[in-house]
């Protein structure tokens, strides 16, 4: 029995609210369950020294969680003159997943930076980055092909990530935190259409089987094409 | 004629929802206008450590704002390995303005943390975020009264703040970032009840008189006004 | 009484100093009662890329405590590796005062720091930073157009500041450390000429009337005038 | 055709040589081929504050290139000032991987802190980190438990780490850096015994299917497989 | 010919005004020719934690140069986030000079920190430094022993540091600023009485021998010698 | 009698392995006993700006030491997230010391990074890292000349350093760890030939004369005697 009393294969409540922002070229306020992530696209002019020239475009991400995004308030990473590692991991996660449903030819040379920013936190919110990034990047793009600079669309399925754990015995999908901080095996997997661009599985103190792992990926690629669902109907 | 419409004593239009987060002990999100701020309050354990033992409590204040909160997207003071000078002013000016309206003995040993982070920036955000920065500390401490905590209520009356400049050689109150940015001079106001808390009038490469500094303390004082009316019907 | 024995709108006395390093293209010691601070203006060939060619000039400060210029020794903030918030806010005040008090069409695409280095502290140091910076300023600038590198003079009425605050309950000018530690009310008053360029009165854990506040702004034109007179003195 | 000529299933030749330092309880110079790395076990005397007085141990591990260990020189990163992202994910993931191999009740509170500096590189430094890293660990705790301070052995069986990918099209086993800069997807694979610990897929700009994953992990079973029985040959 | 016109084994002129700050438990404001440095000793509560509960006492220092000591202005350290190389090298030198003058027995556990700041510079700036350092050191020391607090003198010879080169061919002693700029070798040597603490013989982009090495600690010596008598005036 | 049992101007074993990382372009592993240094010398297409143009070559140093190359482990320097002061302290010499040796003339306009990384400490590492140092340097300048890019040789005599110390009261020759943290008076003497380079005589909370001086200095021409003759002989 899940703590939210979920179906082992059951997602948590989607919503994905499009335009929150005035300024950026996309964004949208994504919210699975009680995890709510702000993600802006920001056109850039500049793109990356060692891509000058190439006529390829870029994408990177930028990850952050308020401080009081969480149960018992965190320290200010600016104030504490560092990024944590685990801030470092996830946006280094993001950007490449976000890259590898990107055709950089047809994006042209330019950089668009997403920047997802935790608002409130119940686990999974390096999964809701990357799938509501990827919205916000589809909106960017939206607008520049509107405008006629980009004419071929460089974004053809959607990016969406998931997570997947063994609670209490059991394979679950879409861990919140209570489930999250018993888990001693859990993953996220990144998806486009039915294909895999990421695979994280990790055991904090603890071992799994090729069979579990097999079963964690059923699920993934179930909770993925509901995700993919949602955002395809948010940048509709 | 101001890029609004609005009257030359006219606040942009205030909205302030309650209890947006569910972990922080007191949470708004203001909004003033196209400006948004996210405040929320976290009780804290540890006291700073020249008052440890003083029975006195303490209220201090960080700020942020999103990269993309802006017209165009700013660096993210994490990646930088630092807090601007800017930011540092900022939440010096919140802190101190928020204890100034603190007994510091009816609340007690322990500290509230106010956390101002701007989702959307249009002009006023240290004044928007001294503003629902106090409802956030406002609730709170009825939290804390009603767990019985704290018996003698130590907010009395709210503390708000505004700004007001010469624009178009006029003065008006509650700068929006066009006005903000053409301004040669401009102040920032807090008050609490019909006194001063703080005030900080500045001309960047200009010069005002007296005079004028009164005519801006005028419209300072109803715009106040208003924004404590406001914030005492949030926090009913 | 004030500890001091002044009278509640007496200044220090007031002492300026030039020309007392041999390598800065304008320098004074200025001392205010036991303020000592060593100001000094440098030349510099680049200005910052948002004002090149432009062909306007930039005028920039910066501030630091000697570690024993206080009762009890401070860290040194190069060893801490970062400037306090307290140094950047009162660095960036100084250069706004001073930029306020230049015309930067006539001093032509250069720029001037100002760096006031406190050797001694006994409260009003970012006044006497001001004061001093203005005349180490001058000083550059009459050797600028002595070479005919400019022509008509950047700076017309001196820049001077001046605190006051309530001590004891009394309105008082120039506090000194013993009263400025005490006072819960005080202000910084920069001016040029009669006119103002930056107010910041501030309440610590206090509040303060409007009656209150233009008292100590009568005491702050006094003080200014008699500051201006020293610093036309000085650079005479 | 790989280009050292190896079978797709072949791991490069492997050589741990065990107590290469005098000072470190336990070390190892592995070498996978080309990518070389000093593996020291610290035994320290303090445990992280979130254990303490739980009676249970903590197996920790830092990881560093020096600059010339690659093709060209990369900045020292204690002179840049901080870690880069990548390393801050190499060696939390090395930390979690030898973590999940140890019976920390067995240990006692004490804390064992593995570092693994790469004298020189050739694709794999992650891996080999890993496989060395118990290695030295390994002989660390045969220390303790020959002084008596460990009684029941708190590492049962061996915790490997090997990466795979697909090159040219086609799945190939322990990449060597020429394959790792070409390969669109690889990952690397973390076990003990016949169980998983970690998996991290991922596809730089591509994407793959869930039987490519498959294969890879046959790879990797077979790969790990054969490194363990070379660790436990060293610790013999 | 020494561009100063001096005799090769002539120092510049020596000054030492002794108490120029009121804070400081002592102080002196050292002017060696035009290299002026401000030598403060604090006395302060804490001892390093390695000596602690030892009866030992402690010396340290610390050295930096305002940004406009020199001839063209240099970036503030404060301001770069970190000292530099060689301001760390010359307060580690000027904190073991003092602490060799030191009996650390008769000073008792309590820690003198000496701060050498430059407000001009000429060359010659560390050993001005360890010399007007000294001064600082003894003034604060008498204030001990006077209280009763020290009994025993732990400071019985001076501590003194000149700086030799050679200079057109010509060993010469105490170099200015044109002459160290031009200086292939130089060195500075520390002594107490007539033994040594410190030599610091180097050769940028050139070479030496004994012979000259020797001349240089003839000139050294007779320098040290003079330096004394000047510093013992100064304590009188 | 010294803990090693060596006389007092024997050296401990030498041995200086060449070519020991397939990257470098010259590179040694030398062992002075139980200190073993990894030095590597990188050609770099990038001149430092004060020499661009000017047609000089540059060599400089970096200087590191793995965590657990001590008796107990230090912190990694890249995580605390700065250089300290010794290893800035000890790279400034290795780059001064073998920029001495350097026709930069002859070299042209190029720069080799030499990296030093102690594998294992057991006193008298940057001596050691000079050694090697220069035998890295020189292997990378034979490719140069070999290819033609240099043509007449910009390293003549060898670049070698050595220890001495007052240990127990007797002048001893290259002090290994036990008697270094024991000495009161030690130095370091950097030669090339029979010509003197740098000399850094220092006595920590100790004296010593100039008779003492000068036996240390017969023991360190006569161990870097034997020093040359090694590298001669490793870099042939």
């Amino acid at each position: 029995m899940r703590p939210s009393g979920r179906q082992t294969d059951e997602l948590r409540p989607i919503s994905i609210e499009t335009n929150v922002t005035k300024h950026a070229e996309g964004s949208c306020l994504i919210k699975i369950g009680d995890t709510h992530v702000l993600c802006t696209a920001s056109l850039e002019p500049r793109v990356p020294p060692f891509i000058k020239g190439s006529g390829l475009g870029w994408v990177t991400a930028e990850y952050g969680m308020l401080p009081r995004s969480t149960g018992s308030r965190m320290r200010r990473e600016s104030a504490m003159g560092k990024q944590g590692g685990r801030t470092v991991e996830i946006q280094r996660l993001i950007g490449r997943s976000l890259r590898a449903g990107v055709d950089r030819v047809a994006l042209g040379e330019r950089q668009i930076t997403i920047d997802c920013d935790v608002l409130q936190a119940d686990g999974g919110t390096r999964c809701a980055s990357i799938t509501g990034g990827w919205v916000a990047l589809k909106l960017a793009v939206q607008k520049l092909m509107k405008a006629g600079d980009v004419v071929s669309d460089p974004l053809i399925d959607p990016v969406a990530a998931v997570s997947c754990g063994i609670y209490a015995g059991q394979p679950v999908l879409d861990l919140d935190y209570p489930e999250d901080s018993e888990a001693g095996v859990d993953g996220n997997f990144v998806m486009t259409g039915n294909r895999l661009i990421e695979v994280q599985m990790s055991a904090e103190g603890s071992t799994f089987t090729r069979e579990q792992m097999s079963q964690l990926m059923d699920l993934a690629e179930k909770g993925n094409t509901e995700l993919m669902k949602a955002q395809l109907e948010a940048v509709k």
